[in-house]
């Protein structure tokens, strides 16, 4: 079986962090293994395998020999190195939003369009952790039928704003259980006990990035350029794993039955039908997981016809999120 | 000024403490104050202007004497006690779900429909708490453009369940900071750091009791019968104050401009308009206050015409959401 020499840049942060776990457990095919971050981190020890590594400083130059790099830093230092990375020879799956609306750069989530994968030019783009979360859940139901529109609202855990935002909780709860003043530093307000409904900067409609994601994103993955989405994105107590609430609209009438069937069937997603004292998708069944959880489905009762269906997913979002779903795509690119 | 003789069912729980608080906060007018509740809290003592009260045991013949009963008790002895008091001459606002649906029993919320109180034959009800805080939200733009349809996520706060839904959020965090077990009791899974979508039993459509309600009771509070909505009801690791990402279709096209000007002069709501770094609609800052803040006010992007708006509520739904409504209420009864 061939190897590749692989890279991690922003090997530091929560995303690159749960890549280093995910290569171990998938088995990637590693010949050598390399790690990046700013100088900060560079020199500090990262143990794979048993064995331990220093982290090298993320610069130009740098990345030769590299065959897949897996970029985990934020946007500003995707855009300054991925382009030189890519001239060095690697092939980049990069989780940064810099490039994934680019027409050049194919936007992946491998349960839904891995044959986008193909047309790469050295650089795979990974989506929006909450997009992945729910396309992951909506996909095949589009298939079947074609969706016309999509109202979702967001509950979004702590750590898609990175481990800073898991400190930052955990010591909200303990500053406000001594009655101690809550500092946020991570979040504009405070986190602990409250919901922020922000994330993000807002446009001159009122939507936040956050939000504009799952439109943008949605479209080009989809292939649909007609599609409709309107995001409401909420920063909850939570740690870890998204979850959303959606309501869709198809092209024709959806029987409930038929639509429950392709969502136990659609890979990626674990359907739990709703039943008295039965299971709900909840975030913390999970989290530390790859699975999008899909349950509540019923028809949308505000519509005549049964053009509607209502569902409520939830999904980790550091794993298939983010850091799972661009090893998919390295495992697509070796395939 | 002419004073009352006001009794509480249900003096012990989250509603009946806060209805004590507002009756001295409001200076209701008041000649004699008695206090109710199950045989295992009578003989208790309640404050009240500094004065000591022994809690009576509610039953049957007890309430002969008392203008107004301010109703806040479970919904069975709602359903045992309530025709007896108004028998016995008493004019009852109740804030449980017993009546709330019944064609003789106006369902209120002094915002939106006050004229419905003087039709009462001894019975007003008290709406859902996510009902009014939702309705307080968006009853003036109904006015003025009637509403279609509203689609409508909630995020909804530990002490809706009650004062030991506080308890369970506490002693889950702190269960959990000293890595000891968790055991839900009053709520079906854990809820500190998780969310659970599901609140009341499903029908057979899958939705919940509590999802039915802004449906039902929506209706019947509008005066709307073809008001259309699609609820998706969910427990948050919140205090107190409920939130809702609300989608509304009007009838006709509505300018935000207009929007934004209606909602700034709305009875109830404190409008808070969507800036860089500005303020926005939390739980935490609408807890302990009667106002609804409603905010991220937009166009639904999802639509090509101008007829739907998206918004962002929160309102403390001990408070608007059923003590000071319930209040509010028997201020109109006096008027």
């Amino acid at each position: 079986m061939k190897k590749y020499n692989v890279g991690i840049l922003g090997a530091t942060g929560a995303v690159g962090q749960e890549m280093i776990k995910l290569l171990e457990e998938r088995n990637f095919p590693i010949e050598n293994i390399r790690f990046f971050a700013s100088s900060r981190s560079a020199g500090k020890e990262i143990n794979f395998k048993g064995v331990k590594y220093f982290i090298e400083e993320a610069k130009k130059g740098i990345f030769k020999n590299i065959d897949i790099l897996l970029g985990a830093s934020p946007n500003d230092l995707a855009k300054e190195l991925i382009p030189s990375a890519i001239e060095e020879g690697c092939v980049v799956v990069d989780n940064s939003s810099a490039f994934r609306l680019d027409d050049n750069v194919p936007l992946v989530v491998p349960e839904v369009n891995p044959e986008a994968a193909k047309n790469h030019k050295g650089l795979i783009a990974n989506p929006n952790c909450a997009t992945i979360i729910g396309l992951v859940a909506i996909n095949k139901l589009n298939s079947f039928n074609k969706i016309k529109k999509i109202i979702v609202s967001t509950y979004q855990a702590v750590s898609g704003a990175g481990a800073g935002g898991i400190t930052e909780l955990d010591e909200q709860v303990a500053a406000i259980s001594q009655n101690k003043e809550v500092n946020p530093k991570v979040f504009s307000h405070q986190i602990a006990y409250n919901l922020i409904p922000q994330i993000g900067g807002f446009n001159d409609m009122g939507y936040s990035s956050e939000e504009m994601k799952f439109q943008n994103e949605g479209k080009k993955i989809l292939g649909n350029e007609d599609l409709k989405v309107n995001c409401t994105c909420v920063r909850v107590p939570v740690y870890r794993s998204h979850s959303e609430s959606i309501t869709i609209e198809f092209e024709n009438e959806m029987d409930i039955k038929k639509a429950e069937e392709i969502l136990k069937n659609s890979p990626g997603v674990k359907f739990i039908p709703t039943e008295k004292d039965g299971n709900l998708p909840m975030p913390l069944d999970t989290s530390d997981q790859d699975l999008v959880f899909v349950g509540r489905l019923r028809y949308d009762m505000s519509r005549e016809d049964k053009k509607g269906l209502s569902l409520w997913c939830c999904g980790d979002q550091i794993r298939k999120g983010a850091a799972t779903n661009a090893i998919q795509i390295a495992e697509l690119l070796i395939k």
